[in-house]
């Protein structure tokens, strides 16, 4: 147990030069963060220490081997001023199974717990109030060790930071599903949080964004035929009155949104799947006018509408409804999040 | 066209501290490096400066995304003093075929011709003379650009550091067929040499080391069925004089080493089959005598022996021939490197 986390505070706060009413999406990081290393053997205390360069040996091992994870987290201020998280537990857990499968070592709970909460404290004044902006929080590890050898490293560094955010996505969200390229394989990385499961997408996602949509839905590698993810989202499709996901295996992140979505959807007696998702039943479904609505859900977009997806080189529109299944959605997991209704959940954790 | 890079030189050289009879493999790093940053919008002029700690913004995105690629050559130094490379203009074309892949922008060809000739130059005391050493050169380039955004940087940096080196692998070298995890996708970056494909694997190879074994032999992601490639090396196969060895794929890189010795063996009228090659012909040539040797293929490792698998759970072990492909190779390839036979193939560049 840690008692008591060291904090070593800024001289030059650059609060002041923040406009909070036009915020764009972790684009401007907070004035402190949270510095954590391992070395001999064991995770060192954690400290909070202003935002600063880091400086590394060019032989460490994050710019050749790719060793590294992270997590996407928000921070919400409610009118009362109280400070609250969303799940924080799952994320720290998912760390961990993220750094098992990289083979960098885990991180102590109450070293991520204590450490989050104390950074929290210190830059307060950095949580936005606006509705639709958050604190947006980046937990990440990566080898900081030496060597051209590939083999795990034996230094790492924790890090937390922190950037007050708007909406992740501005304007609508066109998708295309694709049919060549893949996220990951069988026996991969695909369900971890792995710094080089992102940097293998955006190619694929150039090329879609040149063609006119925003954003790449995974299918499987082996066949193309069924729907896994988006790069920083899950999908979810309705048909009818039916809300689909696919199952989640070692390909597809286990999104805290997601599982929050479907626990929140059955709690309203919305008729919920999860089962293997073929892009055919869904070209159907749009064909055939059942085809109700599709969206990403994901820390950092929420829950993102799609207005329409290409697939083969067709492309097929979403209805314009009234009362859509993300519009209700979104509304009830961010009344929850910012403290604006009950929680039965037990998912809010009040951390001031 | 560059003609001249700015050289900084160091004022503490290193060199006095390294024991050149007892090198590692990449542990020791020579006093200077190139640097060449990537900002608004272009490469800017390489310069060799001496070798020192990079100061990186916390968001940079290779601490987030995995934006990163690299790759592996070595110089050697004749009984002449001549100073030599083995068609690093491969290296230089396979840099930029996997940057693609990762959204990262090309560098010009010159950058990096230029700034390795100058770097060998000023570094030239680094490289090894004895048998079996040399001097291991690393050319990397990841995103500096910083951002909590999954979308490519604006800046990056590409960087030449060398290591005076011995051996990759110490001792013989068992390796597991893996049944269960995977290096890569159909349609993912396995080509490419992305820092991502390393970390992927360390997990795995460390549950393969805990049984006795020291590299994991990749199999194909969705039936495990085929043989892939090692960590860093492709693989071959002698089934009675034939030698076999897996096509490359979008899954495989496309070694240096590896189309070497094809050539090699052919020009040595030793029959070589490119062509998929299942894990269960393998076991079925081990059972019945006709397989004579495995070996690995790379510029780290050489041409490294193998000397027994394990596949399901039981081990199979490689006769102990005299007179063997792989040494047969090894001593030609090797001989072509380091200038002590003629080089019909034009694969030798003298840079001094
Ligand atoms: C690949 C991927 N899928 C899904 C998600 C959504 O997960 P979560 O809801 O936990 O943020 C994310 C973002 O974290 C992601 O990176
Ligand atoms: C995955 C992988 N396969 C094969 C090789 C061998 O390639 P080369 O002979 O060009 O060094 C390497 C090393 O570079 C590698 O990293």
């Amino acid at each position: 147990m840690i008692n008591e986390i060291e904090v070593i505070k800024t001289k030059n706060s650059k609060i002041n030069e923040v406009d909070f009413s036009n915020l764009k999406f972790g684009s401007v990081f907070s004035d402190h963060m949270l510095e954590c290393d391992f070395k001999d053997g064991k995770w060192q205390a954690p400290k909070v220490v202003p935002y600063a360069p880091i400086s590394l040996d060019p032989a460490a091992k994050i710019f050749h081997y790719g060793q590294s994870v992270f997590e996407g987290m928000k921070a919400y201020k409610d009118a009362d001023g109280n400070v609250l998280l969303f799940r924080p537990i799952d994320n720290v857990k998912r760390l961990n199974i993220s750094s098992k499968r990289l083979a960098i070592p885990e991180i102590p709970e109450n070293y991520f717990m204590d450490g989050l909460k104390t950074l929290l404290e210190v830059d307060e004044a950095w949580i936005p109030t606006q509705d639709g902006s958050s604190l947006y929080i980046r937990p990440f590890v990566f080898a900081s060790g030496a060597g051209f050898h590939a083999s795990p490293a034996n230094e790492y560094k924790f890090i937390i930071a922190t950037a007050p955010s708007g909406a992740y996505f501005s304007g609508e969200v066109r998708v295309l599903i694709e049919e060549k390229y893949s996220r990951s394989a069988n026996g991969g990385v695909g369900y971890a949080k792995a710094g080089g499961n992102y940097a293998g997408q955006f190619y694929p996602t150039q090329l879609a964004i040149e063609k006119g949509y925003q954003q790449v839905i995974w299918t499987d590698d082996n066949t193309h035929e069924y729907i896994e993810e988006a790069g920083a989202m899950n999908i979810f499709v309705r048909i009818n009155d039916t809300l689909i996901t696919g199952p989640t295996s070692d390909r597809i992140l286990d999104g805290i949104t997601r599982k929050s979505i479907i626990e929140l959807a059955e709690s309203e007696n919305i008729n919920v799947e999860v089962r293997p998702l073929k892009v055919a039943e869904v070209v159907e479904a749009a064909k055939n006018g059942s085809l109700k609505e599709m969206f990403g859900a994901g820390t950092a977009a929420v829950i993102s509408p799609i207005s329409g997806f290409g697939y083969k080189g067709d492309d097929f529109e979403l209805p314009k409804l009234e009362d859509t299944y993300a519009s209700f959605l979104k509304k009830r997991i961010t009344d929850i999040q910012t403290n604006k209704v009950e929680d039965p959940f037990g998912w809010r954790l009040q951390v001031k």
